[in-house]
């Protein structure tokens, strides 16, 4: 059972590399339209080149802090630097894959187009699923994989107890801190890079040169293209890769803890002891076959569709792989979950605090439906609040009549406002989960939801491929057909764009809560009371950071665009004949400005998100704070950080999303004031001053929220051993003290002493596993001693 | 002793009237001055008229609130409702009297700046004064006199225990809620005024007749010169009188809990065994004598001063009243508190969780000191980042030159990064005064802080007052010496109420921790676990609420502005001769449509900011939740309020106001790309659009995050006891029961039982207050039993 999910993962690799042979297979179409694409392709490859470079310092200088964090504590093992690596890894790995099979799709689309829009379609979405399956493929396989080995490494393969299997996933929490670091680095680096180029190239091509979009005259225009990449793909991309990782992980933790709640052994029940554990990497495993079944569900016949047909197809596509997630989850909960005898301890009113309730199995499944329902409605919301002819888009619109001041404000409104139910719904959610199945239950709401990442990721990807299919056609000048017919690609990709932006904010906002509870269960402490001064101090400065770290994105945008623009300007000027198409204009050298703008500019924020948990957890020391104090100051940062950060991603993204489509609204024509107004209008104009507003918010402040809340929360997780408690200097060497008998027929292997000492003076609580050969049979025992440190001594000296 | 605060604020009260009669001796100036004057203080009048009316509405709907509270809260008496009363009498009483006194000064502010400019600086600040010292002066006699008026009544003006003083401080509750309800009404209904008649005035007046500001031909002038009192002074003044009383109360609700730990009794300390409580009510009466000396220093000599002398002058009275404040609080802390014996509860790590410590008075003294240094450094903060010349204001000037979008968001952007600091300094101030002295050091710190709000409020009343006189000077067309001299007090008016606001920040956040701090008091519970999901749940509700009340806000202005807009349009086409100056526009009409939008608008907010708490304090009885578990749910959502209003308040505040300058540079021309910019110009037209979105950003949804937090943790402290386990239902009828042996010399005179159950099942305390004479002599006696049920009704039966 334990090498089902893995399975899984690599049926869905081996899926997404025949697809992948197929859409390479594709007419990648003839001269011009070929030399643009590997522009596009080289310009990513440049990006992807200059942040491995950054990439391996970081990872470099990561593994050293953990390698002190695995000196200094003893629950966490060396190992956890192999396991950040391949985290790492895999995460560079599958948006490489992502951005190199997107920017090679791109062209085919082009091409298929030219033929038929259910053609183009397929290519296109098949481009998607390749992205999609090959993320949620790697991350299965790469959080599996890594399990099986620590759960052979460090338990033999079999249950122990659940210290070593806290062990275990504490060492197994290095992959997703490197997958989320990584993500940290496509996210808002991309964020920054496509934005910067884009503003750039509009602010230069379009209103001071007055060349359309995507022309190819515009030296800005490649780099354009490719930021649609770099953040569209391998952004999300990435950032889908860390909450599916992060998620299963959380999941997998509060499990082994409902184990502890239940007696600390549960081999009786089947699934080798460990069924609340492999729960959610059954329920992921389970979730790359049904996105496959889900994808081959996408495709549209009439060659007139319009985009009500294509939303259609991908709407079924994305319905029916929910259902299945919900039927599997069923199926999957009931059958490997003990079903009434699960013991959880759950927090309640009163002077006694804590109570052990029983629920079944069937509570599990509720809770994971409670995230399948909240991921799906909150996309609605989204989409209502950033819809094309829905309400708050329409006001907008209205508004945009007497200026850009009102439209602006407008703007704002529209998005502070669409916190409202967006938050209710959360709360509800994890009311709702946690009273069905507690902690565990909220990180099952989490899992079941990110189950369809791949199919989700697939619709995500299959927009920016459309829409650079569409500047390809521009570009290399095809018939107006094939642009229409991309087009129609585009627009739905732009709605699906936004709703794929509320899943995301979703799930990372689950995976912070499923984060947020398995830190609670590292450290030891038994709750985060915010009436401590310090801890309350802490909740204000976690919701601070959302905000300064969005002012730093966004000024970063503004910054490297006004460098783009000063470079486009030159080229313009100093290129003999650019203007008139003989000139060839330098993209490569946009291109580079975006890429090093992008990543200079992201340092700052990073460095934001990673010191200011590591200085609350050693700054305090200085002063003399107790760890399991300290700890409940980073809950309490790293709930400030998750409540604002989850607030303003949904703020920003609400507003730039309805902004957008606010302006987009003109192309058509709407009424305003019983006119019908369009483009060039001086309403439009104010539309368009706000659209520029909410670029950075919706493509770069916006979602890098996600990658902040969910990193804050796992940094806070890989450091809560230490605050736990232990530390080296508190370990007596108690080796020599350990005896065990040998006799005839038993015969010492191994012993091993894990001591840790708990806050009160002298209180420890001391591990002795030993390993012995009894008539030839291998036999491994855990001795678990508490109480004054003398007298656990002398009771780990009786071990006979 | 009791009395002495109450004396000082009579004194401050006499003070006031002696100075305002000298205002009102000054010459009002001549015909056409008279008439705009009038227009405006009948305007005023008549927004004041309105409001009570709806206030009368209020005050009897929450009064009938307040007595179910009372009827099923034994530990609530009926008088909190008189409190209420008298609270929202006095709040509305003080802005009554700004108003009225700001009104009248504006025009004698013009005419003495026909004679000299340090004249017109007497004048309207003596306006700023008598605000000053009528709000503070209320506010302390009223808290004060209710609590002299309670502690006679409860306790027979002598110390019995902690509990009876718990009765005396929450029925004193009432008075505060009544103060802040009155300010939810200012603040918010005035902020809508302001800026609804503001952008009206300025939309038809300025952009499409194309005649100046305050030019008598347009009809909504005196709406926006009413508006500047309205909002500037009447709200302002109300939020400060709210967070005046509010944090004194909380103090004293702390320095009660001191008591609690120290005993319950420490009479042997003098000052009636009531020190650590009167404390807060000693300084703050100091605080309006230092308030006084400190306005006596604000003057200047010369006339041809210019603003940096004004400033300097103004800057003078604040500092040497704030110092002086500091060394009053050290000679009364010292005083009046128990020099080393103060036992005090402290939350500490690890499993016991609690602590009592031993602190010295100084302790409490180096607490208020917190407070002072923090308010001091937050108004630097907040002239930094919206100061005229500072680097952010320059930032947005430059960002300017690129179109409205880029001044957008460099704005967006400083009110942003600009949270950074001040939350850092948050931060620091509630770590370092409850370090030095618990949360009671955290509400003395708040007390020493708002010790100065008398002066405050002067330098803050001043600026409108000057705004005021340079539009009377304006459209009586005075000469131009006149409108400069105005200018140049109008000009330092914009920085006082930059800062003012960064002060009242600053206050409402440490009023709301103190209140904060109370609330867990009062509930009885032992701390707020945000590991609780439900907790966690309303942490996040609460993080939301501010966001949407703003949203609601800004939206309001919106509305409200259009309706000018179409009734200014109205008068310019329909009244003959209006634009020729020949016509009389109808100033009434554009005053009524201000006044109605405001009162109207203002209810959605109101009703979110009052319901929510409630309806977190009730829905979740319907699901069974423990009282304990609901108090600790509702102390969740104030901490989410409080931690996501105060940023939302600095964001918006200091946003608002770097546009604010940024469009003020322009007048005296800015350099930028080397070439001096002016006004008229593309980025000056950019920097309006920029100041038009900050005009609600700073006047109507920033400031009224202040009353949202702190009504918001009011609210919580007056349903506290309904949570703190206290219902009717669970108080047995126990007169009978209590016997007490009448003698020759012992008359039993009156017994009151009072008996409240707590969480765990049959567990009771009994309170039982028996007055008897005794050899002719009154006694009162209480009585207090714990235990289970019936064995405290055996207890009880026992006292002969």
């Amino acid at each position: 059972m334990i090498y089902m999910p893995a399975a899984l993962a690599i049926i869905g690799l081996i899926y997404m590399w025949v697809k992948r042979s197929w859409v390479m297979k594709q007419d990648a179409g003839d001269g011009k339209m070929k030399e643009i694409s590997d522009h596009i392709y080289e310009g990513a490859l440049a990006f992807l080149k200059a942040e491995y470079k950054l990439l391996t310092l970081f990872v470099i200088g990561a593994s050293v802090a953990l390698a002190a964090i695995a000196y200094f504590v003893p629950t966490t093992h060396y190992l956890i630097i192999v396991a950040f690596i391949f985290g790492a890894f895999f995460s560079a790995l599958a948006g490489n894959m992502g951005m190199k099979i997107a920017t090679q799709t791109n062209v085919r689309t082009t091409q298929a187009a030219r033929t038929s829009l259910p053609k183009a379609l397929n290519v296109s979405f098949g481009g998607g699923t390749v992205m999609g399956l090959g993320v949620a493929g790697l991350a299965v396989l790469g959080l599996t994989g890594f399990f099986i080995l620590f759960f052979n490494y460090f338990m033999g393969g079999e249950w122990t107890n659940t210290e070593q299997m806290t062990i275990v996933l504490e060492t197994l929490a290095g992959f997703s801190l490197g997958a989320e670091s990584i993500a940290l680095f496509a996210r808002v680096g991309g964020g920054i890079y496509t934005k910067a180029a884009d503003v750039g190239a509009d602010l230069v091509g379009k209103v001071e040169a007055g060349i359309p979009e995507d022309d190819p005259r515009n030296p800005a225009t490649i780099a354009d293209n490719v930021g649609d990449n770099v953040g569209d793909v391998a952004g999300m991309g990435a950032d889908l890769f860390g909450s599916y990782v992060a998620t299963v992980l959380a999941a997998m933790v509060l499990g082994n803890y409902i184990i502890k709640d239940m007696g600390g052994d549960i081999t009786s029940e089947g699934f080798g002891g460990i069924g609340p554990i492999l729960l959610p990497m059954a329920i992921a495993g389970a979730g790359i076959i049904i996105s496959i079944i889900g994808t081959l569900l996408v495709r549209i016949k009439s060659n007139d569709a319009k985009e009500a047909e294509v939303q259609k197809a991908l709407n079924i596509g994305n319905w029916v792989s929910i259902i299945l997630v919900a039927v599997a989850s069923y199926f999957l909960v009931t059958w490997m979950l003990p079903a009434n005898s699960m013991t959880m301890g759950f927090f309640v009113g009163g002077e006694e605090g804590f109570e052990m309730k029983t629920i079944s199995s069937l509570n599990v499944f509720y809770a994971s439906l409670v995230g399948i329902i909240v991921g799906g409605v909150i996309s609605a919301v989204t989409e209502y609040y950033t819809g094309l002819g829905k309400k708050p888009v329409m006001s907008i619109v209205q508004n945009s009549s007497t200026g850009a001041a009102t439209n602006i404000i407008a703007g704002l409104s529209t998005g502070m406002i669409s916190t409202f139910y967006s938050i209710l719904l959360f709360a509800v959610a994890i009311w709702a989960s946690y009273a069905f199945a507690g902690f565990y239950g909220v990180a099952l709401a989490a899992s079941a939801m990110m189950a369809t990442t791949a199919m989700q990721l697939a619709i995500d990807a299959f927009g920016p491929i459309a829409d650079n299919a569409g500047g390809i056609a521009e570009m290399s000048e095809q018939e107006p057909i094939v642009r229409e017919r991309t087009d129609i690609l585009d627009s739905v990709g732009n709605t699906t764009a936004a709703t794929g932006k509320g899943f995301a904010i979703a799930s990372a906002a689950l995976t912070s809560l499923a984060l947020f509870a398995a830190y609670v269960t590292f450290t030891g402490i038994d709750g985060i009371n915010i009436f401590k001064a310090p801890v309350l101090a802490m909740l204000f400065v976690g919701g601070m950071v959302p905000v300064v770290f969005s002012a730093l994105a966004m000024s970063s945008v503004g910054k490297a665009a006004m460098q783009m623009v000063r470079e486009v300007r030159r080229q313009f000027k100093e290129i003999p004949g650019i203007m008139e198409g003989t000139g060839k204009p330098e993209y490569d050298k946009c291109v580079a400005i975006s890429t090093e703008a992008a990543l200079k500019e992201m340092l700052l924020p990073g460095v934001i998100t990673i010191g200011f948990p590591i200085v609350i957890a050693f700054l305090p020391r200085i002063f003399g704070y107790e760890n399991m104090l300290i700890a409940e100051m980073l809950g309490g940062y790293m709930a400030g950080v998750t409540v604002s950060g989850v607030l303003w991603a949904i703020f920003q993204n609400n507003a730039g999303g309805a902004w957008d489509n606010a302006k987009k609204s003109f192309e058509a024509g709407v009424m305003i004031n019983g006119e019908m107004t369009y483009k060039g209008s001086d309403a439009h104009k104010a539309a368009v001053t706000g659209d520029t507003v909410g670029d950075p918010f919706k493509d770069t402040s916006g979602p890098s929220m996600n990658i902040l809340i969910k990193l804050t929360c796992l940094i806070g997780l890989v450091i809560a051993p230490i605050l736990g408690g232990h530390t080296e200097g508190d370990i007596p060497n108690m080796d020599e003290t350990v005896m065990v008998s040998e006799g005839a027929d038993s015969k010492l292997i191994s012993k091993e002493v894990k001591m840790e000492k708990k806050t009160e003076d002298d209180f420890v609580t001391a591990y002795v596993v030993v390993t012995r050969s009894d008539n030839g049979e291998e036999v491994t025992e855990t001795f678990e001693f508490e109480g004054a440190e003398l007298e656990v001594r002398s009771k780990v000296d009786e071990i006979k």
